[in-house]
């Protein structure tokens, strides 16, 4: 390839492309409309009424139903890919993520990401970044913001290492973050037997288990629609011809995917906790492939009143996915590590009424 | 599983469960989109140029164009699903299914059911579980209604019989019933070249047959989608880890898909019969897998004029669906039973311009 | 089948059905919808900023974000099939295809084509048909029209031939009839951060070549539901059953999918391109099934200035599709004729902000 075609076709970035405190505005802007809500839900088979009827979203205190949650970070995170994780070896984590503001079919999203850290690999042939990506809506108003971590390999091994600089990362956020994107609702309207369960916040015990029982079998033709939706480009999601010759021999399933099947599995257990309110962190603990069945099961980690409204209450909740393995035992450890069918450990704060 | 646990993710209703009189209002009301439109058109393919284009609709009398009178019904359908049929052994089949309102994107659709009859079987192991479902819109008003029963598990072998209750259900709909969901139209702005066909309802004959002609392959993928836009929940359509190991070693295609696919192809015979006005009763005489391929052909069984209306008539259609079987020769019988082919033996009313 | 029979399913139009000058009003408008345009990004995966957010569009003179051209290309194209090529052996080509104006969400499109040549083949068994299709909006604007030219059977051998004429086709169309489909736009308001690349018309040089570099593999489930989507009926796309005993053994994959395809996977090189403004012609070279992995690279053929303003100018592009086969040495010919891997080779004009 010459270097003015080079010029054309983006490389992407490598590890010594970015600096500390470095912003950049990822590409892409996007226009959330009925249609991504009608596939999202067709995809992944959520059944939570605030985000599936207006009527419902209307009665509590919502102007309309707001977008599924998930959906809008799938979109922000989909944005950084190109900037960020083209050249990514692995994503490592993410943490701190705060829902901010609701998000309606009509807005505009739009995302940039800032280098909050870098540290080189001893290796000295990749290194660790993380961002703090962020979305906004046409109003320039914060919609989701979260910290990425991601494994970037090194155009030039012999680049000089940057000084290292790690953030510091809360292990879960404080209640007194959550709930920016739920506006004050009327909980004598919230209609429990619409929503498809009697429980609310108060209901839920810490150290619960919950099987949520179902399973969910993944096609390939599902998790590239999915993907593409999203405008996420990462290319291990879409290329059987190069996946075919690499470690797995196949499409890997994005990890954002599992996730919204473990959100769609939980409502049968969790219909009420209607909104996630922030993601503390996450684990995929190992891929997904086409044909693989996901099951989930939850853990209600500690139960919260919200500062200064009563309305509705937070319940920070650990959903565990695995594939090709019911929960009805809660899987989660074997041995020094993972039980081998988990895929996917996550760390979530959600808000139920009270 | 804990009682606790056992309490968030219901396990259902079980034979036992019913009672006749009983109201059961379903979880998750649904505002239908443009989104699942344009989703139900994609999956199956429909040409029909009243859903299609709101141009058409509005030149002949309608606001706009309504929503494919099937879509609507798959909802409402999905929605009995977790308080009916999630324990079923089998759908044993419906009747006397009545399109009532018209419905539009925008508006919201939310079901109820009451039980309207209950016969233990002999075996006291299950029992056959009759009920009126209905669906709504936002104003209160019906948008279809139909009646269902299935044959459920009982929980408890020994539980006491309910008093036989076996409701006595129409063969077919009279004419005097159809239409509701049809306004007043005006035939003479009725373009029958946009409409694929010349062809009215006095153009069609009793006893005439119609070789639908085309097949359609299914993928996984597609009835997952669909069926999740249906927010149906039935285990056997999602879970190959579960049904890998089933009856069938694999996930069964919704009975509704096959109908859907069965009228999309009907286009070509039946261009005008624009809207279905009743469904009488149908047959799912085999399952259907993905990798299939479906055909159709129909059978004019009865011509009816309207009541009080000149605009449109009503032709009672039997189709016939098959798989990996042409229809040229119509399949139905062979020896005592239907045509190994035949999957689907459905009766129902359709209206078309005069 | 019987004739009353037959009268209802259309056989479609063989060779001795056309006459010069005939004009055909295709069946099934169809009102586009946020729906389709979500549909149409999740099947393909554009991220051009333009047909993505209105906020984008509308900062530089649309009035929101026009629905991608493509898009209003297939669903043309797929109302002329039951009219024109149902009973084609081969779809020879298509010119001077010109996007007219642009089409938004709430359009209703319409069809009809007209026949501007015959030419009976020398084997009398089939013949080729010229005919020029033209899309209209609700207004009666047209939005697109093309030349098509497809060999159709004959349904009598010794049906008279017609007199012989074949329309004058253009290789290229020239600059001065591009542009109607784009507004006037404000290039100061062209965000080329989020649009992805810095790269302006003038950047791209007569003979430049570029690898767009991903790959995206194809599943049944997408080019069914893409090839639906268009209302494009054509049979080999849909019926495993009658393909399996077919030529490829499969079913083949609709041609305007890989259009599709290599125009999403060109954004990587031609971001800026963000309007077809015309598609001088194409070869389909080659079949594509479902399983292969679709790559594309670019030429650079013709860098135009418009007419009368200087908001954009125009290039002519050839973009080459192969499959399972990457681009980086940009594989072309090989022997006499086109490298096996190619499977497309398109001729366009788009419009970039100067």
């Amino acid at each position: 390839m010459t270097k003015a075609q080079a010029a054309k076709t983006g490389a992407g970035r490598f590890f010594e492309d970015f600096a500390v405190g470095q912003v950049l505005v990822h590409a892409t802007p996007r226009t959330v409309s009925h249609g991504d809500v009608a596939l999202y839900s067709a995809l992944f088979g959520g059944r939570f009424a605030v985000q599936s009827a207006d009527t419902f979203a209307h009665a509590i205190g919502y102007p309309r139903s707001p977008v599924d949650d998930l959906l809008a970070f799938h979109i922000v995170f989909g944005k950084t890919v190109a900037d960020i994780s083209i050249n990514a070896i692995a994503n490592l984590g993410y943490a701190a993520c705060r829902f901010l503001s609701p998000v309606y079919p009509g807005d505009t999203i739009s995302a940039s990401s800032q280098i909050i850290g870098l540290k080189e690999n001893s290796n000295r042939e990749s290194g660790v970044v993380y961002v703090l990506s962020r979305g906004r809506n046409q109003h320039g108003a914060d919609i989701v913001d979260y910290v990425r971590w991601v494994m970037v390999r090194k155009r030039d091994k012999d680049a000089a290492a940057p000084a290292p600089v790690v953030p510091d990362l809360v292990k879960a956020l404080p209640v007194g973050s959550l709930g920016d994107a739920c506006p004050i609702l009327n909980p004598a309207r919230y209609d429990f037997v619409l929503a498809g369960a009697p429980h609310r916040w108060g209901d839920y015990a810490v150290g619960e288990k919950i099987d949520h029982v179902d399973g969910m079998t993944v096609e390939e033709a599902e998790h590239q629609i999915a993907t593409r939706l999203f405008q996420n480009n990462a290319k291990v999601h879409f290329n059987q011809f190069s996946e075919g010759q690499g470690r797995f021999g196949r499409r890997l399933v994005y990890g954002g995917h599992v996730i919204s099947l473990a959100r769609a599995l939980s409502f049968n257990g969790l219909a009420n906790a209607f909104h996630i309110a922030a993601i503390n962190g996450g684990r995929h603990v190992a891929p997904l492939f086409a044909g693989d069945t996901v099951f989930a099961w939850s853990e209600i980690i500690e139960r919260a009143a919200m500062l200064a409204r009563d309305d509705v209450g937070a319940l920070r909740v650990r959903t565990v996915a695995t594939k090709n393995r019911p929960c009805a035992d809660f899987p989660l450890r074997e041995g020094e590590g993972y039980h081998p069918a988990v895929i996917l450990d996550l760390d979530y704060w959600v808000l139920a009424p009270r």
